[in-house]
């Protein structure tokens, strides 16, 4: 299981969960990535995390003033982003654009979407990973897993119709090591978590809270 | 093979090239329909040619302003409608609920992508439809079938790898019977076309040359 | 007063109210205009009302597929235009483009923005007039004349200090005649409704109310 | 003078540019800030150079990922922030949210526009500073102090007119000390400058050429 811990626009501390990351990576082998704001990415990187952007722009290096160029991500440590994210929502041609510039800076890649039908659909653009998360659970403390199973296996079946290497990672309302195990029951090979981490008294016991089981 | 005409925002007489694919099509037995403006639809669709919108909107009746809902459009006589055109691109996720829209609308559906990787994403959306229209080539009368015929074979490819029950029409640069019959070689079932027959002198005779090998 | 009743998107008969909205301003004499779907304008402006477009595109005539050109709007019989409404907001660029192509079609226009300073920004880009709509009120009934006085004051004052020539509207919540004499009282020069009218079981009694303290 | 060194996504070394931009700004007494990708901030601001975000995002703390969060910005060593460039344009309604942000995060702000008119629009909004950019120039060399000079004039006049007390910046083809001149002596209180010294072999050499004059 890889756990990507997104720290979107919170107020958290990011080396703080940075530093629990890393730590309970190592303490108990389990992959762990934590992806903070691009103007955060070196300190969180400097911790010794696995450290992702949130976001790359689809362009090349050029006049794109205000861009998130994958390049600069990569220099400032990042060795994975996600993409395409709900609450980053791209055109089509940009997730596919934006899968070009990250394998030019050798990032990691996990595209978003909403449903079944979707993951499908960003499953044929040849990412390392995609990851279904509706919207509507986001935030809740629900766990789809819980909420619709099904989106899950849906998911799943819609990747491998598509093309079976990449993996499918679920979202939404993850916060437990019983979550994280759901997912896992149903096919997924990863998680995203949020506030579950990232607003948490303790980032380090829910982190340790969360891969206990595996 | 299925024609449609994509009138875009050029100033030409809808009404006269709606007229001339109408009749054509009747000489001709081929499906051509005419794609104006929306607030073109209506006059359009009073001359009995097939009508289609260029886009509708990701959304259901409610607070929308300056949407185009696709309930409007078939009010006004849209029988389908093309969406994600490279000069309209759209989220990956508007893709999807703008194909729930059309369809509750009972609009045909062609999804516009630029490349084989997209139109397999676009094709696991479920449309009616598929176009492969290389954004370079697009106005430049070179035909995507004589400039890069791989684009078209490897386009159908992908969407057939997808789901094989899902048509690629192909566009960019389309203008003759020759252009036609070369796309239809390789694999497409339909062609979308605009300046060679919306800025022809006589669109009438353009048609009838399109068609001429069919 | 001027007033602008926006369809929107909403499942109206876009010709009862139409022809509502043209005999209340026959017998009353107060200017109304309506803005329906830019598929539905021929058929509201053939009833003879003032119609309008609910937005136009930024664009000149040529390859913009998808597009609302001004052109287009204004050979179905539009006579005017809002432009950036809270639901369809957009570049500051685009709407002084916006601007520039509804003046080319010899369309009215109409810049809606959030708040004063917004109100100030838009009044210096040349429009015929402008309207304050805090979208926090869109579609509640409540009018902003009534819950946010300051607002349309602050707004004219924020026109005038930047344009005095361009007169303010104010929208949001207003139905009755009586909002619409608190906005006239407060400085405001139209009003723009929408749910008040579009929803309504009447829209002709509701228009009559709207207009009768005129 | 103010000089804003806009790194966009250009392929230079951030560190050297900023560490001329320091020392040039030191022994010249002209300010100097530079601005590049949002994850080089930190390295940047390591510098000691006055260092400037790009673009802020329109938003709070919370649920935003892949934002530019004017607070993370902030924290990773900026002081100052552009906003609307044309590579970068914002709707209306986020550049005024981007203002507020901005100030939460006590960045100073400087919003870019294409022409007077817009100048006039967002100097309404508050900004500490405007910036005319006509984006035909951007990148040609050619500075818009000799290639249209009114344009600097009228944005000069269109700010005063809505706001005296905000200074206009100049942009668009400036690279040397005369351009720099030129630009002041039309009313401009700062310049922006991109590529001139982004990719000059010697970024020093090129900046102090720029302040010599003054």
């Amino acid at each position: 299981m890889k756990v990507v811990v997104n720290l979107k626009a919170y107020p958290c501390n990011p080396v703080e969960v940075a530093t629990a990351a890393r730590e309970v990576s190592d303490e108990s082998g389990v992959a762990i990535a934590v992806a903070p704001q691009a103007a955060h990415l070196q300190r969180v990187a400097d911790t010794g995390v696995e450290t992702w952007a949130q976001h790359v722009s689809a362009v090349e290096h050029g006049s794109h003033t205000g861009s998130t160029l994958a390049e600069a991500a990569a220099d400032a440590g990042a060795t994975g982003t996600l993409l395409n994210h709900s609450e980053r929502r791209l055109k089509l041609a940009d997730i596919d654009a934006a899968l070009d510039a990250a394998e030019r800076a050798d990032l990691e890649t996990c595209v978003c979407a909403n449903d079944p039908d979707q993951i499908g659909a960003v499953a044929a653009l040849g990412p390392d990973a995609v990851a279904v998360e509706p919207p509507e659970l986001i935030g809740t403390g629900t766990p789809v897993s819980k909420a619709d199973p099904d989106i899950v296996t849906d998911a799943v079946a819609a990747a491998e119709s598509v093309d079976d290497s990449v993996p499918v990672y679920c979202g939404a309302g993850i916060s437990t090591g019983e979550d994280l195990t759901a997912a896992q029951d149903l096919g997924a090979e990863g998680v995203l978590l949020a506030s579950g981490v990232a607003k948490a008294d303790d980032p380090k016991a829910a982190l340790e809270d969360l891969v206990a089981p595996l």
